[in-house]
């Protein structure tokens, strides 16, 4: 009561307790029931057992909307998750929205409200801040009355039984009072709905991301916490890329970006440019430009004669500029406006020490000067000091220039903000790509017969008709059940030719001499057919194969994988990498989210792995058939949306020609 | 003059200066010759002409020390060099020791003495903080003073004409009044020497570095800077590694760290446990454990019953410990007392965020206590909040328990603490292991031939018989001359063999056509070598071939790369990976220091890399010899220790069987 009457909120406020006559010098009423008009919002304070009740009568007066700051619900144990099932099922029933329960409230800085029980109401601002722990608010909100930051809206999602950080962020991205968008999460509550409206949401303004539990560790942790399935990391990362989001891994990063987004535009490419009074500085920062994803500015001819014009001698006039440990304001104005002059350079960083003769003040404000002269390109500072900076850092940040104590964070803060460029150019043209239309009646038929068998795991001959049907080009595949029916198909299909032993319960086929290779008349395939036969009985006498698998034998390509898991949260993922024997020792594995996988998603994939650089040709070798490879992760991710009953799918390997490609092994698990 | 008034200094000062009477109320001489008594140290503070002439009268005076404050020396370009030169000079000719020149001079604070011009006198404490920056220096004190930072020395090394790094790091290790010893360098002066002396400090206390230039843009603004060849930042790993040097990557990680060593013991293990008020926060906590290199402690059965039962039900018991957002002093003491105790826990950190009942305060109290109680287990806090929090993160950091803004840095700099344990039992167990005396006068007569031929690259058969005099065990190989030579050889030898041009301008053999292999007859070598011939001939017209080497076929092995090449600074690197066309897709090779390379290293070096899961047997496969890979880096590391004259050796691939090795193919250059 008291956070809303002080926050200044200007609709009615009716306090009910059964026990009080007024609350905060305001009447007070016994029940929802009995206040005179309508009620839009209720917010609970009550022990959990009455919060059934109250919602019943909340639900009967017309209520729109709960805040529940109860505890004592899903976060308990069974019987909690009981009572919030009820409460929710109360909500849908009378049309209601919930945010919590187990929530701190929610603020609104404009309207103004403040529904929490923290302590304190922050400074009106661009921010939007979404958090999924109660207690990091209060921690956040505590911390910036010292760091001077504002808010526009503050959330509290607590168990999130209706309400959910989709909503929010969707909420604040249509929100004018609100330009950047902050969220810690523990999990996310439904992914197909967060890769659907956060994608729109970050297509109007930046949506930065803390997601804990990254390490097994602590999502054990998590997982305890909020007794939530979190979905794996590897996922979250796949989702966030698609959606445009950006992930950062720690609180001092997510305040860093926040800052620097609501007072400097987003710059217009990577190239910065670094005006210093120390060499020192100006090299660690040059090492983060680099580390950070950003690159630094070559200047113009004109720039550098400029520049050796008016600087002394030692002064360095490339891109560092070292203006010296003796300069003034006017040193360091020229060389920054020399600099943002340049075409060349789409942002700037200004590093200052304090050395003898420096002017933090005085150049502050020539700082701020030239910031509002140049509005396109974003600037951020770098204050190295204490107490003899305070007042120009300051200046800096009242002016809209964010002013750091260290190099790092600021070159950090301008290459997120560029990186939010880049991802927003991405989602925005982001196209999607189904070239023909499968034969899923085929697929259809296979998923039948393996179901009926009792099976989940196909057979390599099933596989590869699977995926044939996705027109993904693979070597057929026979299965035999005798020496002669073997013999029989390798003459159709003509030598050499592969024997693999056919079962879903041999992993590792070689291992058990389950596989035969380079077999080149129907004599060979016969002995080599029942040779497999033994082996297999030998090493694994309890398995009875269902036959032999003949394979016309490939000519050697380069080795790929290309396979398929899903998560629970985000649906089917594609990964994509060098194949062979090399896939576990190397993990050169990449992954995309395989639903509205696009064109650009799959060119990334393919230049992000080491495989890239034999695929390119390597050392003389001639480049690989690019399209082929990238049909063939584009296909496999249709057929994973096509058929949600298949739970995995790897093709390994695939082998990539100079024209074209072959699907050697696949293998496909069914749910 | 002021500072050092003003620092209390207690020995004699002598002002001098032709122009004055007196300086700061203390009488003035026209020159250092007229001073009466002795004089130890001089600092100056004059034009760059100056310094000459006065360096000169200080050497007659019999001064023992310079501190050269004068800029306009080697930073300003050729002629500045030369003064700098005649400057050592003088000072080597007079027994002077030189501080600078270019530098802002010299603290301590227990002498005390404040020799710089730069503003205020940072309170005593026990870190040395080295720069090569002055303006750092100059920040880092002024931001000290809002940290409330103590020092106990600090250098400004300047152009490091005389003194430089290491010398300053060796004072600070044997200065009692010193705990933990920071520096801030762009390069170092000499390699040789650091690796020597900084191992020594190391064992004796903490050496924490921030070298910058690691990126190519930083490394050539760091040459710009100071003019030195810096060295590769691969070979300052590999050093830093060696000597036990702790490397940091930001400003902020440098000071953290020293916090945490100047207050705190060195945990004597990598478990860790958090006693945290709030869920999201020990989330994020424990996902920075893992990726630090730290480990959740396991808690002992005790210590969970324990906690269990003097909870509430809804608190997290195991690791980490959530004690709630309604945890008071009583609950966190509880916690924190129960975790220490139990054996399974090295170190300990407390999380608290300010939700409404949290006792700030008292709960720093508590903390400090414990720790006092406890007094071998590390302690670190994260007290998340502002000005709520602001008296009780006072009282923690006055009772030595590091106290942190936010859960990441606090975990950081556990790690970093845990991590200076492994270095320094590492540098304390290193043992270099020589088990053999080479036969030199082989390698010797081989360079000897090479180097009259005007050659610097050895031909194949040269090479191996390089390594075979240091008992690397490779395949023989003969340089031949005809097809009938080559015939007699692979007849002697037995079959099959391979043929391979003997060229050392040819880089790469197989793409000219310059390799044959699997010759199985004298008839096969007779054609082959015609063959290599003409392909060579076709493709490279101009090279004439010194003839074709012959060699035994080896079975084929794990595909392994030994390498060697030299850095300006550290000297000899040795470098072991995967072999084969993977060396430069993959980049899976790591690097030691070849001179004084110990068991342990050379035992990490093969187990950090991928090619590990191969040797160790993958998939079934038997593990191959560790022991003669083993044997292969150290005698690659002594040959190059031995020969300073070679400049790289590659020796790719090296097979590596179940019983030992075989170097196939080995590259030896001369400089």
């Amino acid at each position: 009561m008291n956070n809303i009457v002080q926050s200044g909120y200007k609709g009615k406020i009716y306090p009910v307790n059964p026990k009080e006559k007024e609350i905060n010098g305001i009447p007070c009423f016994p029940s929802i029931t009995g206040i005179p008009g309508k009620v839009d919002t209720a917010i609970f304070s009550v022990p959990a057992g009455k919060v059934l009740d109250i919602a019943r009568e909340c639900g009967a007066k017309g209520v729109k909307n709960l805040i529940v700051l109860t505890a004592g619900f899903k976060e308990t144990g069974r019987a909690g998750a009981e009572l919030e099932k009820k409460l929710l099922s109360l909500c849908e029933q009378y049309n209601m929205r919930l945010l919590g329960p187990n929530c701190v409230g929610f603020i609104d800085t404009h309207t103004p409200i403040n529904a929490t029980f923290l302590k304190g109401f922050p400074p009106q601002g661009e921010i939007a801040f979404i958090s999924q722990s109660g207690a990091m608010l209060a921690a956040i909100l505590d911390w910036s009355r010292l760091a001077g930051i504002g808010y526009s809206k503050i959330y509290s999602l607590g168990n999130k039984a209706d309400l959910n950080e989709v909503d929010c962020i969707s909420e604040a991205a249509d929100d004018p009072n609100t330009k950047v968008i902050l969220c810690y999460i523990e999990d996310v509550s439904c992914g197909s709905e967060f890769l659907k409206k956060v994608t729109q949401a970050t297509l109007k303004k930046p949506v930065i991301i803390l997601k804990s539990g990254t390490s097994q560790a602590g999502a054990q942790a998590a997982s305890s916490h909020t007794g939530a399935l979190a979905g794996s990391d590897l996922a979250y990362n796949t989702a966030f890329k698609r959606c445009g989001v950006l992930r950062v891994y720690s609180m001092s990063e997510l305040f860093d970006l926040a800052i620097a987004f609501t007072s400097q535009p987003v710059p217009k490419g990577e190239k910065i440019a670094i005006v210093t009074n120390s060499g020192g500085p100006g090299i660690i920062a040059t090492d983060k430009v680099e580390s950070y994803g950003l690159s630094m500015a070559r200047f113009a001819k004109e720039t550098i004669d400029e520049l050796r014009l008016n600087l002394p001698p030692e002064a360095g006039i490339y891109n560092p500029v070292d203006v010296l440990g003796d300069a003034r304001t006017d040193r360091f104005k020229f060389a920054l406006e020399t600099v943002l002059k340049d075409e060349n350079v789409h942002s700037a960083a200004v590093l200052l020490c304090p050395v003898a003769v420096t002017e933090p003040l005085e150049t502050a404000q020539a700082v701020v000067e030239l910031n509002k002269a140049y509005p396109d390109k974003p600037l951020v500072a770098a204050y190295m000091g204490g107490p003899s900076l305070a007042e120009g850092a300051k200046v800096l940040s009242a002016g809209g220039v964010p002013c750091f104590t260290m190099p790092e964070p600021a070159i950090a803060a301008m290459a997120g903000m560029s990186m939010y460029r880049k991802l927003k150019e991405r989602t925005a043209a982001e196209i999607t790509v189904t070239d023909f239309k499968p034969d899923q009646k085929t697929v259809k038929a296979i998923f039948y017969d393996v179901k009926r068998d009792n099976r989940l795991a196909l057979l390599g001959s099933e596989a590869a008709e699977v995926i044939a049907a996705y027109r993904i080009d693979t070597i057929p595949t026979v299965l035999t059940h005798s020496p002669e029916e073997a013999a029989a198909k390798a003459d159709d299909m003509g030598y050499p030719v592969v024997l693999k032993v056919a079962s879903p319960r041999i992993q590792h086929k070689t291992d058990v001499g389950g596989v035969k290779i380079g077999l080149k008349t129907a004599g060979d395939v016969k002995s080599a057919y029942v040779n497999v036969m033994e082996n297999v009985h030998r090493y694994l006498p309890k398995v009875i194969p269902h036959g032999i698998e003949i394979q016309k034998m490939a000519p050697k390509g380069i080795e790929l994988i290309v396979g398929m898991s899903r998560d629970v949260q985000f649906g089917p993922m594609i990964g994509f990498g060098l194949g062979g024997i090399y896939v576990n020792l190397l993990k050169d594995v990449t992954f995309r989210l395989a639903n509205g996988i696009t064109v650009n998603e799959i060119k990334e994939m393919i230049s992000e792995t080491k495989a890239y650089t034999l695929l390119k040709g390597y050392r003389g070798d001639k480049p690989v058939d690019l399209e082929a490879v990238s049909k063939v992760i584009r296909r496999v991710a249709m057929l994973a949306v096509d058929f949600p009953e298949i739970m995995e799918i790897d093709i390994n390997p695939v082998f990539a020609y100079e024209h074209g490609v072959a699907a050697l092994d696949v293998k496909i698990t069914l749910s």
